[in-house]
């Protein structure tokens, strides 16, 4: 199964650049794992948040593949603990998906129809974390998952 | 009001430094705030976990002063959201607290006279954290309310 990380917006910032790094180089001991930055659509500071997120919503779907697996991170989506977590990642390699996919949505969230298109919804956490640390987060707890699935130290 | 952040182990790591002092920074606009890195005791890798508690709570409680309002971290600890956190953080201001101190435990969490002393045990979420990054958490976390409490653009 390959893992892919996808994220609307700008680079990595410098002060999640290293982590988001050292975690995605450690969790492709397990997966195969690479990120996507899909860059916001131009002149999107002067567009509404609807008329945005439709624009993400076109760039997004055009590069998802009929089999990959979404899974949306949202604050409205489940809470999950790392046990569950590893559970799900494991159901998804047992399941035979090709690839699973990581989406932490724009500024504004993500439109209704990524919505419905995703096969799951995850939030971190009930606190909301800005996107770019959310990535770091992501790739942390991912990796962290992986440990657990193979009885590693990490977690403890 | 002071707001103190307290870590047991060791300095900040390169991944997470930049943003914590980013965030504390940003968080100092509010209020004084600052970092206190308690080392590890020595030998520490030595000792059994509950023996590096009890030494890490005797450095712990030499340094309290009676009157310091002590959150401490901890998994097991009460999920808020960001608006719960804001109006704890603002009835610590109401209450006249002096010194606001958010401790984020050593390797294997705190000892039960360190659970006893707490004030208030927060959990950041139902996902384990490294305590590296629970750091940077923690910091982007502060300063995320103090924007909520002045109705600021940062949380939207």
């Amino acid at each position: 199964m390959k893992i892919q990380l996808w994220s609307i917006g700008k680079a990595h910032e410098s002060y999640v650049k290293e982590g988001i790094e050292l975690f995605t180089k450690r969790l492709n001991n397990y997966f195969s794992a690479d990120w996507k930055i899909i860059p916001s659509p131009k002149n999107a500071a002067g567009l509404e948040p609807e008329e945005l997120k439709t624009k993400e919503e076109e760039i997004i779907l055009a590069q998802l593949k009929k089999d990959d697996y979404l899974i949306l991170l949202d604050e409205r989506g489940k809470l999950l603990n790392n046990m569950a977590l590893a559970n799900f990642i494991q159901q998804r390699a047992n399941d035979s998906t090709k690839t699973c996919i990581f989406l932490i949505g724009g500024a504004y969230g993500v439109s209704k129809g990524i919505q419905q298109r995703a096969n799951f919804t995850w939030s971190l956490s009930s606190l909301v974390f800005p996107h770019q640390l959310a990535r770091l987060i992501l790739a942390e707890q991912l990796y962290r998952c992986c440990s657990i699935l193979k009885n590693e130290k990490y977690h403890h």
